[in-house]
């Protein structure tokens, strides 16, 4: 939900047919009271990192903002390109569905970019049968992969293409959007029912989803392993709240939130699953339920086997705690159940070119953190040691991790 | 549950058969034993605001207490309307039955009391139909209401002619003390044959009693809608725990505790019920398990459409959070992932006259939030800004937000 | 699981066949990445109190230290019982299961130890009637009860058996390591039945189970308020997650986890039961999850009804809560919603002779807690009454509530 309709402001100015000056002046108007909320600390971090505009937003400030970042804007130093040098990245992974062509990874790569971009896997559509456009989406995934599908093998077939085209294309890297992970007993003969029934478009019982899901997540972790990729699972959120803005502005327009589902007995079957066979590949649980840090905090030590430096993750604070309380909460949980100095950091949950000063932003507060103990006297003041880590957490741990 | 009998005080002295002064002595030997509990600093701040006295409450200064305040709550200066007074307060609401004649809110009103009261319509006793005494309950409201109950729309009719009663006397507000809220599907249909079976004294199936409940809360939802009220949900409480004590001392007398029951998935389904219909009228939201405040902040902002500031409300930290640790854990998930700028702050939550130093309280650990957050580098150094803000929240945003 | 698994470090250098100078050593490389996890503060505490070495461990210093305390262990002074005199330890008690024949607590009585040694009656195995071995197990507590256990009947005649035996070795408390409490409806008859059949090795469903466990764990509530015995329930762990590891290790060797199971409803109930027939033995609830800390404090107030000071309890953070951020969530959630005054303290989760500087540790970080209190002005600085509150949590009202 964006933050102004909070405020009382209209979706004219938000998602609306107001101008873009006019949608900047209700956001001004907005940003004073926007104290305590992230969104404060962004807005002027962006403002001063990227445009070196130093003032508060507001209403007076406004206008002479607009038009200084508009000018900029227009000028070859501020290109998409320019912004990501600007801010230093080596590497940017982009979220793609499986029946993606990835023809624009494609063309960056041709044209020689001096940063690497990469896609990631997120087969959600694949998965979550119970949505009205899922017989659709198979069929659209059956003509990309090249398989006709009518049962459960040729789903699971099609995604291992699709999986063998994006690592041809780099990726090396999975993501899930879940409200909790799935794992009921299931029988492939079982699931292949479900499958074809839906696939006909008559509606399931919840169980039957769920004995769906469970299978397909279950594959899909078997051929990860095999890839030698990494799997993610953002677990947590309750979407699509309002009907009735969902109509209006479709999916992922701001009126999703904190789920409280059940989550730790389902996940260590999953994962145990997984492991049991020998084929668990590395893991990074995203949390969206802060009551929840303690039990992924945790989770990820029953799976932590020694055979890579922090196999499993308990991936930074995400969408709704991607915020000073929300990190601090996360790397507490994580220091005090696990090994923080393990922790490969804050993998962007950013969807704008202008954001990645929240990678500065979750820096900060991790010196913070470690700053802190030491002036408490619970960690000894060795810079170079904890500083190390911090460079670990920050950048080292990331690149040994993916391999990049 | 009084906090001596923690203490291993007996029942005797606190809602038994001792003496006032017997009472008070036991109370002012417990004091020194609840350092860190809320209760030590109400005590103390009701002693000095009310009473001037600048002590500590102990064994040795309790006679010499108890005195100076019996002599003071003599004088025609500590009568309830001038400790009313003494706090500046404008307007009271009390929570009432929707068969109360509100006879005490027309006297006061006819006498022309300076200071506003009005009541507040808590409908429990017509939701909860799986308690004992549901059936003469309903008797009694169609009574009142001048309808003869024989079905769910008379019910319901007479619930809105309760409303409207209501409204005449001044009401704007709904309030409603709930597990959590029902959302499941129902049809009218259903629902009245339900109410039928009950009403003949029959047991009823869990899933029948929740399709119910749904449906009631449903319609009051559309009634409080039309009647431009304010609607409020008070989630969590987990009561009358000890059957013994329920028998001994009747409800509410400190035996109920902190549930943990599921609450965003059903939240999320009724709001977005009645949003669909262009019917979700104000909503504060409080909730009693400090593990869900992010659910509840977040939750707040599927429905915040920008057609009031802060039509959704995360209310205040309530009951058992109503101190200084869950006041910032509320104050916090509101301020990160919404709009701390547009809360309506404490409504108190208050059964004694002599409570109202807790919106003190209340406003001195706001103000400290903010302070801290100064302190630190993370707010602007401006009083003029972070004050007017903390007046929002402690008086104009309530009131704008009632139309008082 | 072992933090250096974590960091990547084989299972050879922790439980397997690497010698021990090797396991030290890996150990050693591992300490500094253990920066803000309690096991880098309880490592250096343990070096320094048992020791006196103040180095911090790591690569450089491994050798010496490891040289220095194995040499050190070598000396009577450092005999096990002499590490237990170092510490001040009056009383120890073990975990004992009700077929063990206690004999090294009366070899060690009969010797004359001046530390107090006693057992605690953990019947885990006569409950958890869906493990593989139940059966086995039920056999072998037949024979060392002295009862042929064919009926529910026999059952609690043989655990009640049990129990005298206990007494008569100088036991005085039960503990029970639990998901959650069970307290469906149940009749002796429906249990006897379920008993069977799974004594006969059939399989049960989920709500048998359920109704079994609810009915053992109430009988023996009241053979422990029979006894005067004080009942313990540490509630919340997901055990045993990694089916390979648990193979290959056996049980609690570092696979467990954090569970997020429901507590509120059944443990009111399972309580009330009791309560309601006067025998409700003196409780302490041991949470595992954080996010149950508020529904804990609140629960026990439920039932504490002046009989005992401070009757049921709140226990110390425990297991992964057992470090300075789990325990001062504890100590908030139970000074906020109950009387610190009256917590009986860290019982410690110790199984190592070397672990009993975690008291110590747990003694600052109260300290810490109150002494902030007085610095920002929330408690009076009156050291005598303070610390005369510190000396109670931290020795005398265990004491007094266990009566040793």
């Amino acid at each position: 939900m964006a933050r102004h309709a909070y405020a009382g402001c209209s979706e004219k100015f938000i998602t609306g047919t107001a101008s873009d000056l006019e949608k900047f002046r209700k956001w001004a108007e907005t940003v004073p009271f926007t104290v305590r909320n992230p969104l404060f600390h962004w807005t002027h971090l962006e403002l001063q990192r990227y445009f070196g505009v130093k003032e508060l937003l507001n209403p007076e400030s406004a206008d002479a903002i607009y038009q200084a970042c508009t000018e900029a804007l227009q000028t070859p130093e501020y290109s998409t390109q320019n912004l990501l040098r600007k801010m230093n990245v080596e590497l940017v992974c982009s979220t793609d569905d499986p029946v993606d062509d990835l023809r624009y990874h494609k063309q960056t790569r041709e044209a020689g970019l001096d940063i690497k971009m990469l896609p990631a896997f997120r087969p959600d559509k694949a998965i979550l049968i119970e949505k009205e456009t899922f017989p659709q989406y198979i069929s659209q995934l059956g003509e990309v992969a090249g398989v006709d599908i009518q049962s459960f093998d040729q789903l699971l077939e099609a995604l291992q293409n699709r999986i063998a085209y994006f690592d041809q294309q780099g990726c090396f890297l999975s993501d899930h959007g879940l409200e909790q992970v799935y794992a009921q007993d299931f029988t492939n003969r079982e699931v292949d029912i479900i499958f074809k029934k839906r696939l006909v478009g008559e509606k399931l019982e919840g169980s039957e989803a769920r004995k769906f899901m469970s299978a397909v997540l279950y594959h899909l972790g078997l051929m990860y392993a095999e890839q030698g990729w990494v799997q993610q699972f953002h677990l947590g959120a309750l979407r699509n709240n309002s009907r009735r803005m969902l109509q209006q502005l479709g999916p992922d327009t701001g009126f999703d939130s904190i789920g409280d589902f059940e989550q730790a007995a389902a996940l260590a079957r999953f994962l145990d699953r997984l492991d049991t066979g020998g084929k668990l590949a590395k893991t990074i649980l995203y949390n969206l339920n802060p009551r929840d840090n303690e039990v992924m905090a945790t989770m990820i030590g029953n799976f932590n086997d020694g055979s890579a430096r922090g196999k499993m993750q308990f991936g930074s604070a995400w969408w709704f705690l991607d915020q000073k309380d929300g990190m601090e909460k996360q790397i507490n949980a994580l220091s005090n159940m696990g090994l923080l100095s393990c922790f490969i950091g804050m993998l962007t949950d950013s969807r704008s070119f202008l954001s990645f000063p929240r990678h500065e932003y979750f820096r900060r507060l991790l010196c913070n953190l470690l700053g802190n103990d030491v002036h408490r006297g619970e960690l000894p003041n060795d810079e170079k040691w904890l500083g190390g880590i911090v460079q670990d957490i920050c950048y080292r741990n990331a690149k040994a991790y993916f391999g990049f």
